[in-house]
């Protein structure tokens, strides 16, 4: 491992796995007497252009001592060892950065002016390669939040972040869409649309994603009924069969920038308007939709929290879309409950099928979401008039929609029973009264820390909604869980001040 | 160390010292599988609560596997081992963090609102207690660069500042200071206006810093003649002594916030007002200062690049540092070429002391900017009238100034010589003709690739001066490094696009 055969007299460094997981940002570890380190320069925290062979990649240096590394040896976290394809004892070479040319942009912007086009793309197509520290990146994204962004500047952020990863192309046109603006626990509509669209013989390759901060994803949700991990080719056959699809698009490089801005976005918990816009449009765009329905929840608890929100955000996402050669048609919904039963993967899917299977215990809210959507779906795919409200329903209840699901399913890779949780709690009502409030935040604490997403069966279930009257010792919600350590945990928040419903004397 | 020894059925968790540095922000290593992540939920880069006895801090998760650690191990990296003062096999306890409420008030930042004073105060005691992260920390940095400050704003964020960290007090009054605003490689002045003052019989207790981007600091090239570490109590001995001193205010707790927003800030490399003028008055107001001169350096490639910039950041100190209490001056000053010839911690030093000594070779730059600062120093100090510059030359061609300096360092734990580097690397003009400009960043960068700051010796010299004509072969700079790696790789670079002077045909 520590051979030196190199004629040139500079000590070589070797790669190892440190074994040691930082998320998305590479990380190299070595030691501060190493030769590079004296010879570069290179002090702790320092970003470093680290090459294996043909392959090379920015970290950021960690400094360690010499128990845990060679003095010729440097140490990968796990995503830089992936990146750079390396074996243990690979030759490693290291640098200097050459600067990131385009953050000059992001100091402009700063300063209150307006990017061009080509600066966009080379912001982005620096973040996609790696160039950007979290720390950059959280300037990038600071700077561009409060409605700092013209509407231009959204259109170019779009477009550049769309350009920077893989874009599909589909025979069939159009190509129809729907994208929620997150927030609301349970609205699991998509799988639902994407069956009623296809069974109208729409073109609908629907690419979801996995949960961020949500305690279940659309992906996270429909894996637990079929196979979504799917490469590009098998999802090309399963839409050329069925006409529809309900995969993760995660593993398609679709907008791989967005990827890489959640990362930033997520710990700073901040909306932006025009990084929302260019978020779902650029994946729309990648995803090669012509015609997209967007679903906006508005309430109190939710991402968009008034009308005026939803306007604003929805006047921003037309006026974009149509820039960048999109059809969309936005849908303002409720937004102040959790739709259906079930927050969670599993419960989740047990709440769709019900809708598809015309259970007569279905949740209402769910079925009537997923048919609003699904009529606009219809309309802006030229199947439908008016609402499309009627074909959708049609759909729905003469089983065709179902049959559709199974198909869509199976050809995914086969059908499965969503698990079920081995641990449950119930939550009764401490009074008679009727629930004032459900704050969907804390709703979707307790069923994270049930285990959700991580544990496809865990998450709660509900059993009361906003303005129905419960009786004393009625129960309000159920934690699932798979562990009694991940039970007792969520069930200690929900009876503390993570409480997540408020009840009111009638 | 892996013994359970509690009895409530929670198997503990012990310290490890991973004997990973990864500078200022704390990291925890834990393994995805042991019970506190699981019933805590914790993912990897989530900022985890750590708790040893009565010590807490806030650290960021990294994952690591079996290879590092045991299940019931968690490792510390080396700031998060040394705040929470642990030994090894310490029960650790983690829990979630309370959200950071002040970045509630970030947030609004971002959405252009005015914050209270209090919210700056919550901000930055948040900071000065480990609670934020670097992305949040760099969205701060970002949502107030770009004058997005308000004067009244700026003085909240100063008072703050200062009020975070130990405040200094002196039995004297006035006590001057002086303080330049970067940007201008070589610009050793403090050294030579602190002996002049306190020659003067002024009280001049001066905290410099070390280098953060720059090749050499104050402290550094001080350093290289005296001890400049001292505490407290010994820089008071110095002061009562001498009437001055010269040390580094690393240690001294003033101004913390400061330290840790440059921490962003170095790397995103932007500059903002607000921040420069907070950072500046409030370790002067730390300090115990009370009447300060400032020394404003303009030109295109120093911090301040053009006279409408300097007045702005002028207005915005002057009206800041009435608003704290305190009286400053502030000098524009030529900022386009290097000052001296010396850049690099032990080639600065040796500039000085030819000042100092009255070496007729001695940089005149040098010379005449220290004497106007002095100047106004004295001024400012009500030990001379006028432009106080007559005063000045006196203490210094007297001889007084160069005794009162070897008195402070003596004071101060004894005077050094300053090291001179092993190796060497002369550039000579490729061509006859006139130095057209000079790069100050590109020849900070030669000068740090050669070692300094870390190599007190290491830096360039400097033979030519802008407007200066030069011979075909004739020196214009010469490389100092303490190795020959680093010599090479400073030259490399000179040789290159980092070449710093540019010629033009006379």
């Amino acid at each position: 491992m520590s051979a030196n055969n190199n004629h040139n007299h500079a000590p070589v460094i070797r790669a190892r796995r440190m074994g040691i997981d930082t998320y998305q940002e590479p990380i190299v570890f070595m030691r501060a007497d190493c030769h590079v380190c004296r010879s570069e320069g290179f002090q702790v925290r320092a970003r470093v252009k680290v090459t294996a062979g043909a392959r090379s990649l920015i970290a950021t240096l960690n400094v360690v001592d010499e128990a845990l590394l060679a003095l010729d040896e440097a140490g990968l976290s796990e995503v830089a060892w992936r990146e750079l394809q390396v074996k243990p004892g690979d030759v490693l070479e290291f640098a200097h950065p050459e600067p990131v040319q385009s953050f000059s942009s992001v100091r402009r912007k700063i300063y209150g002016l307006e990017l061009e086009p080509e600066e966009y793309r080379a912001i982005i197509d620096d973040m996609v390669a790696g160039r950007y520290s979290n720390v950059e990146l959280a300037s990038f994204v600071t700077a561009c939040a409060g409605d700092h962004m013209s509407l231009g500047e959204i259109v170019s952020l779009t477009r550049a972040m769309a350009a920077a990863g893989t874009i599909l192309t589909w025979p069939a046109r159009p190509v129809v869409d729907k994208h929620c603006i997150g927030g609301l626990p349970g609205n699991r509509t998509t799988p639902i649309v994407v069956a009623i669209a296809a069974a109208a013989g729409l073109t609908m390759p629907k690419t979801s994603s996995r949960a961020i901060t949500s305690p279940a994803g659309t992906a996270d949700a429909m894996e637990t009924l079929a196979p979504v991990d799917l490469d590009l080719a098998t999802m090309r056959r399963v839409v050329e069969r069925e006409g529809g699809c309900i995969v993760w698009g995660g593993a398609m490089d679709l907008s791989p920038a967005d990827d890489i801005l959640i990362r930033v976005e997520r710990p700073l918990d901040f909306d932006s308007d025009g990084q929302l816009v260019a978020s779902v449009l650029s994946k729309k765009l990648a995803a090669g939709s012509t015609h997209v329905v967007l679903d906006v929840p508005v309430g109190p608890t939710a991402k968009v929290r008034s009308q005026s929100a939803a306007r604003a955000i929805i006047d921003k996402l037309t006026h974009v879309a149509h820039a960048v050669g999109l059809e969309v048609h936005a849908v303002q919904t409720q937004g102040t409950d959790p739709v259906g039963r079930g927050i969670g993967p599993a419960l989740e899917a047990h709440d769709l099928l019900a809708v598809l299977k015309g259970d007569p215990n279905a949740p209402v809210d769910l079925r009537e979401r997923s048919l609003r959507l699904a009529g606009e779906v219809l309309v802006l795919g030229g199947k439908a008039t008016g609402d499309g409200l009627g074909e959708a329903q049609h759909l729905l209840d003469s089983g065709a929609a179902w049959k559709k699901f199974q198909a869509i399913c199976e050809a995914q890779g086969g059908m499965r029973t969503p698990p079920v949780a081995a641990f449950h709690r119930h939550f009764a009502a401490p009074q008679a009264g009727r629930v004032k409030t459900i704050d969907n935040r804390k709703l979707a604490r307790v069923a994270k820390l049930a285990g959700a997403p991580r544990s496809p069966a865990a998450g709660l279930e509900l059993h009361a909604k906003t303005g129905e009257r419960v009786e004393h010792g009625q129960p309000l919600f159920t934690v699932h869980a798979q562990s009694q350590g991940e039970l007792a945990y969520a069930a200690a928040y929900a009876r503390g001040h993570g409480a997540p419903y408020e009840l009111e004397p009638v």
